[in-house]
């Protein structure tokens, strides 16, 4: 059965997912894809109560294995109720955040066992991979100092910049395991230079698919 | 190191177990013991906050791997947050429910993998298990006469008499598979006799202890 593309798109703080994301969908549309526009943690009612359980900065330490089991349940309740039955409508997905952002910032920012997210992203995922992942990747300074400017900052993003240093490698670790499945794009040039970039990436799935 | 001793409480609805929760927390400050009496899910302010996610009835269709995740999330932030603490201090714990109700609610009640859930209590507990599990049971259907009275139900009280017949049957196969742990009391009978019953069990801990 042909089921639709799964695109996803990571980055640390401030790399410009939002901007890109819309650029991204509009792009997409504009070629006659039916698109289904959605993100982690969160893209269900349930699920986005889970996410603002994890953004919530609290006086409670959160328990690092507590804060994982979190985020796979939020994603196993937005791939069953969202995602599995868009691409099995036919429909892509963009999804903002999803696995490879549990692998850098549980994984590599917390300090949590690789192997342990990989025998959850089994259980929830199955063999279900994104097709294609945009990595935005900037230094993280420019980055926080971009996102900085966004105001009041969640539990995520109240980490100090080692965590999201942690972060950054932990993508370029993912990238360097699966160089097919990842399109890294340098967020830290122009806007124009970004989207250029993302563009070709697209038009390269568009005309394999 | 000298710990306290980790006691659980469990059974289906209307069993008695917040009265019989009570009797026990009274019995064990009457002979000296250092108490902390808590619940699952629960018993952390983020874990009071997904059990409200779990309990909550909503038009979204709650995907069973993602309720079994939530579970294992509260379960490790309660743990790591409450229990553990109080059993390195010598408290004893008596926890209202804990991860057989998984394995009867979500393994029996529901069809999930037991195998799964065995990997999550791994995951979660390491090597711990509760000293002491009693068990009330009742017959299924006196039991959702007693907790209707209550009033309005939350989304596991909804369920059909054939779920909590498939958990009852779920503790049944619990305590069959290490009787030494369980003490299964009837929860039909007065509830003099259900004290004493109680009671008896707890002596026994308490003598060996």
């Amino acid at each position: 059965m042909e089921t639709g593309k799964f695109i996803t798109l990571e980055g640390t703080e401030g790399v410009g997912k939002t901007t890109n994301r819309q650029f991204i969908q509009e792009y997409l549309e504009s070629r006659g894809i039916p698109l289904c526009v959605t993100r982690e943690p969160g893209g269900t009612p349930l699920a986005e109560e889970v996410r603002e359980l994890l953004l919530a900065k609290r006086d409670e330490q959160v328990d690092e294995q507590a804060e994982l089991l979190l985020v796979f349940a939020a994603r196993a309740q937005h791939l069953n109720q969202v995602i599995l039955p868009a691409l099995k409508r036919g429909e892509w997905v963009l999804c903002d955040r999803f696995t490879d952002a549990t692998y850098a910032y549980q994984g590599a920012g917390r300090g949590l066992s690789l192997t342990t997210i990989e025998a959850l992203e089994e259980l929830v995922q199955g063999d279900l991979r994104p097709d294609l992942t945009v990595v935005l990747d900037i230094d993280v300074e420019t980055g926080l100092a971009r996102a900085g400017e966004r105001g009041s900052l969640d539990r995520f993003e109240s980490e100090a910049v080692e965590f999201f240093q942690r972060v950054r490698a932990g993508y370029q670790q993912r990238v360097a395991s699966d160089p097919q499945r990842y399109a890294v794009v340098d967020a830290g040039q122009s806007l124009e230079g970004v989207q250029r970039d993302i563009k070709s990436v697209l038009d390269n799935l568009l005309a394999a698919s």
